[in-house]
C-alpha cells in the first residue's frame, strides 16, 4: 500500500514544494553579505560567498544528497537513481554583483535543493540520478569574465586559467581559489562529459518585466540570447581644449560618441531584436580642459539570432573604422565575450510546457535576454529554463523581488519537470 | 657721460636680454619636479612648487628686487620707479599640470625676472615702478578651479575660499597654504586695487601652432578667449544590458553621446571660431553589461565672442533638455567657469606692435585661445600678452618646447614694452 501511494504521489501532480521553506532559506542567504539598502554583496570567492556556499552544503547534506566540490568551486549534490546515468541536473549560482539582489541565482539553487528534498522526504525513486549544482563565479563581478564555474564544467576555460586572471586588487584567481580551500592546479578536472548529463534545468528570476506585463507568474524560456562584447580603445591626439583649433583635431571622444549612437540606432532597428549597450566609458587623461588622448569603452550586444547579432556587431566596427580613418584616429576592439545564442531543444520545451499545463500553471513562453549558466551548459547538453516573474523587472539591485506565490509555482514546475525527465519509478 | 650712455641704452632698442641666462634658469627650474619623460609635475602648493618658488625668490633678491609674498602664495618683486605708482606689472606662474612641460608659466616668470635684472644691471631708471609677479595655482591641477592666485589678487574669490575647497586627497586649501608657510585667514588681503596697476603684461608660450604655421617667432595677443565650462549630470534608469528591451530604456549614455556630437557640430560651424570640448566622462555604475543609471561629463567652451559663445552654450543646454525630455531622463548642468573674453585695449596693442616694429621683430597678431593670468588681471587693469612660438603647438606635455632664439626675441619685446610703459627717464 505504502509503495502504491508513493508511486501515485510521484507520478501525478500531487507533490508540492514547500514554498515557505524556500522563502526562509532565501531570506537566510540574504543575510550573508547583506547591504544596508536591503540587497547583498557576495562577490565570487569572497568570504560571504564561501559562507553562503557552506550553508547550502549543510542543507544539501541534511537533505541526504551526496555532496562534492570540484576544483573550480562548483558544488554538486547527487540523489542517485536506479541507473547510474545519464543524470538530470538542475541549479544556478550563489555569488552576486556588488550591491545586488537576494533572488538572482539563489532562487535556482534553493529551488533545486527543495525539489530534491521533497523527492527524498516522499521517498520518490527515479530511474535516472538527479544532481543539483551550485555554480561558482557566475556574475563576473570580481574576476574578469562571468560564468566561471559553468565554463570550467563545460571545458571552455584552459586548465591554467586560475593563473591568468586577477581581481581589481591584483589577487590571482588561483590564490582566491586556494583561500576557498580549493586546489587551483586541478582546475582542469572540473570538466565534465556531456554524455553523462541528459539535461540541465535552471530556474531563475526573469530580470525583466515581460512576465509582469503579460500577467504571468512563470515563464518557459524558448531561447537564450548570446552576448558578444567588446572593449574598444580609440587613440587620438591630446591637446589644450582652448588652444587647439577645432579643425585638425583628432578627438577620440567625439568618435566614441558617434559609435555609441550607432549602437543604439542598429539595436533599435534590428529585426531580430538584438540589443546593444555601452555601459562603460573612460577618457584619458580625463581633464575637463584637455582633449582626450584616448577613450576606452565597452559594447555589449545580445542577440537571439547569432547571424544578425554578429552582422550588427561587424557593421559597428566597420563604422568605427571609417570614422577613425576620417578623423585621423587609431582603434582596437578586443572581444571580451562571444557566445552563441541557445535555442532550447523542442523535446525539453515540450516537457516543460506539458508539465506546466498539467499543473494548470498560467505560463508564458519567452526568450531569456540575460546570460545564465544554462547558456554555458548548452555547450555540452540540452538545457531548459524556468523564469519566475520579477517585480518591476528589477534585478542586480536591492529592489530585486519575486513573490512567494510566484516562486512556489516556478518551484512546482521545476519539481515535476525534473521528475518527468528523471523518470519516476512505477 | 655715463649718465648719457645709460639714457641712450634705456631709451633706444640697444638693450637686450641675456637669452642664455633665461635658458639656464628654465633648465634649472625644469629639474624641480622633473618627470622621467622629460617634463615636470609641480602641482600647486606641492613641495616641488614651493621649492621652485623659493629658488625664484632667491634670484629675485639677487636681482635687487623688493620681494613680498601675499596670503594666496603670489610672490611680487618690485623695482621702484621715480614715482610711487601706478606700477607696470609682468609675470606668470610656476605651477604645472601633472606631467606637464618646462615652459608653460615658467617662461613668463623668468622673462619678467630677466627684464628687471637687465634694467638693474644697466642702471636704467623708470618713472613708474615695475613689479614682477609669480602667480600661485594657475593650472588648477590640484585644487578645483584654476587661476587661483590672480583671482585672489583681483578679488574674484571670497576671503574664506581656502576653507571651501579640497584636493583629491581631501586636503583643505587652507592647510596646503599653511604648509607653504602662508596665512589662509588673511587670504582676502591678497586683493589689490586696479588703480595701482597701469598695465599687466604676460609672456607665455603659444601652446598652439598658429605662429609655427605662420613662420613667426613671436606673437602679440589681440584677445583672450574666455572659458565657459559645465559639469553635466544626466540621470536615467539602470538595467541589465541583456534583459532590458531597447524600447523604453532611459539610457543617459546615449543622450551624453548626442550632446558630445552637438558640441562638436556647433563649434565646427561657429562663425566666431568658438571651440568646444568634452574631455571627461564617467558612467555609473560603469559595468560593461549594465545600462548606466547616471553619466557625468564636462563641456568646455572657449570664445573670443562672448555673445556667440554663450549662445552656443545655451543652444547645447536646450538640446540637452530636449533629448532628456524625449528619453525620460533628468539632467543638471553646473557652471564651473564663466569668464568674459578679453579684448586687448588698443593702447596696449599699439605699444607692443610699435615696440616689435622698432626691434625689427617678425611678429603675428593672434588671439589667445587658452586662459592665462592676464585674462583674470584684465578684470582690474589693462593687459597685454606676448606669445613665443611652441614647437608642434604642443603644451601640457613633456614635449612642450620653444627655442632659445624665439624666447630671446619674446624677451626683448617684453623688455622694451615694459620700458616704454614704465617710461624710461631721460
Amino acid at each position: 500500500m505504502q509503495r502504491r501511494s508513493e508511486k501515485h504521489l510521484c507520478e501525478g501532480m500531487t507533490l508540492k514544494i514547500n514554498g515557505r521553506r524556500v522563502w526562509e532559506r532565501i531570506e537566510e542567504l540574504g543575510r550573508i553579505g547583506a547591504t544596508e539598502e536591503g540587497g547583498v554583496s557576495r562577490l565570487a570567492f569572497s568570504q560571504e560567498d564561501r559562507q553562503a556556499t557552506e550553508l547550502v552544503i549543510e542543507w544539501m547534506q541534511a537533505a541526504g544528497l551526496q555532496v562534492r566540490r570540484d576544483a573550480a568551486g562548483n558544488v554538486f549534490g547527487r540523489r542517485p537513481g536506479e541507473e547510474a546515468g545519464p543524470l538530470v541536473m538542475t541549479g544556478s549560482h550563489l555569488d552576486s554583483v556588488a550591491s545586488g539582489g537576494r533572488f538572482d541565482g539563489v532562487l535556482g539553487v534553493i529551488l533545486a535543493l527543495e525539489c530534491l528534498q521533497v523527492l527524498e522526504d516522499n521517498g520518490c525513486k527515479t530511474r535516472l540520478p538527479i544532481e543539483m549544482a551550485v555554480f561558482a563565479g557566475e556574475e563576473g563581478s570580481r574576476f574578469p569574465g562571468c560564468l566561471l564555474g559553468s565554463m570550467a564544467v563545460t571545458g571552455l576555460l584552459p586548465p591554467d586559467y586560475p593563473y591568468q586572471v586577477r581581481d581589481a586588487q591584483g589577487i590571482l584567481l588561483a590564490d582566491a581559489l586556494r583561500q576557498a580551500g580549493l586546489e587551483p592546479e586541478r582546475f582542469g578536472e572540473a570538466k565534465r562529459r556531456g554524455e553523462d548529463i541528459k539535461v540541465f534545468l535552471e530556474a531563475h528570476i526573469e530580470q525583466a518585466s515581460v512576465l509582469e506585463q503579460a500577467g504571468k507568474p512563470v515563464g518557459i524560456v524558448s531561447a537564450i540570447a548570446g552576448p558578444h562584447q567588446y572593449h574598444v580603445t580609440i587613440r587620438g591626439r591630446s591637446g589644450h581644449a582652448g588652444a587647439t583649433p577645432m579643425q585638425g583635431r583628432a578627438d577620440p571622444m567625439v568618435a566614441a560618441a558617434q559609435v555609441i549612437q550607432k549602437v543604439e540606432e542598429l539595436a533599435l532597428t534590428s529585426k531580430a531584436g538584438t540589443r546593444g549597450t555601452v555601459g562603460f566609458l573612460q577618457a584619458f587623461p580625463g581633464g575637463h580642459n584637455v582633449i582626450p588622448a584616448q577613450v576606452d569603452f565597452t559594447i555589449d550586444w545580445r542577440g537571439i539570432s547569432e547571424d544578425e547579432r554578429d552582422a550588427i556587431a561587424q557593421e559597428t566596427l566597420d563604422y568605427l573604422a571609417q570614422i577613425c580613418k576620417e578623423r585621423g584616429l587609431t582603434w582596437t576592439a578586443e572581444v571580451t565575450a562571444h557566445t552563441a545564442p541557445v535555442q532550447i531543444q523542442p523535446q525539453v520545451l515540450e516537457v516543460l510546457q506539458t508539465t506546466a499545463q498539467r499543473l494548470g500553471l498560467d505560463y508564458h513562453v519567452l526568450p531569456s535576454w540575460a546570460a545564465h549558466d544554462a547558456m554555458i551548459m548548452s555547450q555540452i547538453c540540452p538545457v531548459g529554463m524556468i523564469f519566475v516573474r520579477s517585480q518591476g523587472g528589477l534585478s542586480h539591485c536591492p529592489e530585486e523581488f519575486s513573490t512567494l506565490e510566484d516562486i512556489t509555482q516556478g518551484g512546482d514546475l521545476l519539481l515535476h519537470a525534473l521528475l518527468a525527465l528523471a523518470e519516476p519509478l512505477v
